[in-house]
């Protein structure tokens, strides 16, 4: 079968990236942000890095249990991921709106108060605002910029074999909370009288509804003399940032089913919805979390002062060897992620 | 009645902004871009200047007369406009695409053809892609990076009373061509078997289907040593940018009804719509060109070796002259703009 005969389902979403950068190399960049880095580089002294993110109803948030507060904080905690990613300090945002008829001046005064109050959580300024009218519900779009020094960043493409693969926090939280909202939808819908299900599920919905950057990373890493050799944001789970990662640098990977970090709480959510928690860890999205590796060496050095929320969970390997997650009973199974299409292995 | 009790209908585009810069100030930049300036500007040498465009389906484009590849070229140059606005140079874009259930492989395709063409036509790089699902139809998000020096830069907000008010092209030709197409879906919709009235109005199709960027008048500006003391993207309709430069600069200003450019395509054009020529020019949108102010005695030295693609149409005034049209017929009346709510004045 001819590859441009392809349908957008078969390729998958990075093969639609990779399509789209090989059809269209000659106005492409060497590094198209989304596929080969998380934001995009500019030359200067600080580096410059932008990124941008688009948010649509329906698809990317659910008003029905979307608090609009939330949903503004979360916009501008996915928007600065990005820049974070590349190991830099986010410094402004802009937002482009569009404004469904259903929206208030009071709707949108809520949404704008967390982007808000993220901006003074992140230290980072709003620098732009442009709304518009929309026929299709709400859309958020938004652009942050930031800074990096030429030795500070971190890109996907600088992983070897034998460095060791970190995550911070923990994975698969933001699923949990997604799939308890959906149940109570559910439930809300089907207008039975039933108690609402969401007490005890505080910290995973927290994780789902308003999820905080990994804003203090990059000068923990500097405090304990760790620097990076790659690192990649975990937006669409920690399966699909390795792959993206690993690509980029040309390696193979091994990931330790029983030591990625999952919290207690999933655990608890995940046995209550019936889900498999490492599918959520894996696949999960929306955990805002990032990967870096780091050589072994310095590894090594440092391996006694590493703090709580960064977790060793695997190695780089080499091309061939692929990229395989090592189960707990000690099987070797290929990484997989959706919207990783066929080609582009 | 209280501000915050308004309704985002009588606020308007410009006092929404408005209103949420004052009361989120804190988390603002002094200058918001969108409302106070084209795009953000950043720390450097050069500057650093970035815009974001957001392009929903329905509102802003119609794909019953949209050729996806026009679409595509279209985009990119309303996002570089607000970078040449800050007589600045374009280096990138980015865009993130939500992608609807009816587009297929080989629409996406179209639209990244037109995006990839204006990438060539405008010698910038198309740096990143973003795709996902979408459930309401296509939209387009777009960021464009760009630098200046700063010497060059010009502001919405460096006008001076006397300064010469300059345009680039012409005005209302895309809303001809948008009220043309219109008319044929509404030709379509009723299956009568007419024959389409196209013919002979390709110059305002164009302007509305595929309009290029004033790429190459910062470089003109410098060729007759002309420095813009003030400078903003007509994308709105002239009106709207005239008001927001002379808010910005807190002047006023006078501008000439006999003295606006009009091409005679699109006098044709409204003659056979029965719609007024000056109504589209003051308040039609997509034009895409430039306003810029210079000081008279600049203007005075290079008045024989301004180019014919630049038009002197009026003055800058004193703020409380206030911002007027002088007529054919010698009146003065208020300059007014869609989306332009009380409280902006």
């Amino acid at each position: 079968m001819e590859k441009s005969k392809k349908t957008l389902a078969q390729l998958g979403t990075y093969g639609l990236m990779d399509h789209i950068k090989n059809k269209y190399i000659s106005s492409c960049s060497n590094i198209l942000a989304g596929l080969d880095e998380d934001a995009v580089i500019e030359d200067g002294d600080p580096l410059k890095v932008s990124s941008n993110t688009l948010l649509l109803e329906g698809i990317h948030f659910d008003l029905i249990y979307t608090p609009l507060q939330h949903l503004g904080y979360k916009a501008v905690t996915a928007t600065i991921t990005d820049i974070l990613a590349m190991n830099a300090t986010p410094l402004n945002i802009s937002i482009s709106l569009g404004i469904g008829n259903k929206t208030t001046l009071e709707m949108t005064e809520e949404l704008m108060a967390g982007i808000s109050m993220a901006c003074k959580d992140y230290n980072i300024e709003l620098a732009g605002f442009t709304p518009s009218s929309s026929l299709t519900g709400l859309t958020l779009s938004l652009t942050a910029n930031g800074k990096v020094s030429d030795n500070d960043i971190a890109l996907r493409s600088g992983a070897s074999t034998t460095d060791i693969i970190c995550i911070t926090g923990n994975l698969g939280a933001s699923l949990m909370g997604l799939h308890l909202l959906e149940r109570e939808k559910r439930v809300l819908k089907s207008k039975q009288e039933l108690k609402p299900e969401l007490e005890g599920h505080e910290y995973v919905l927290k994780r789902q509804l308003k999820p905080e950057a990994r804003l203090g990373i990059n000068s923990i890493l500097k405090e304990i003399n760790i620097n990076p050799s790659s690192m990649i944001a975990i937006k669409e789970g920690v399966a699909a940032a390795l792959l993206l990662l690993c690509k980029a640098s040309g390696t193979g990977c091994r990931i330790y089913e029983n030591k990625l970090p999952i919290d207690q709480n999933t655990l608890k959510a995940a046995k209550e919805l019936k889900f498999n928690p490492l599918i959520a860890a894996l696949n999960g999205g929306e955990d805002y979390e990032l990967l870096f590796t780091i050589p072994l060496e310095e590894y090594e050095k440092n391996k006694d002062i590493i703090p709580d929320e960064i977790t060793v969970a695997g190695f780089i390997a080499d091309k061939d060897k692929g990229c395989r997650l090592i189960t707990s009973s000690d099987q070797e199974t290929d990484l997989t992620s959706p919207g990783w299409g066929q080609n582009n292995r």
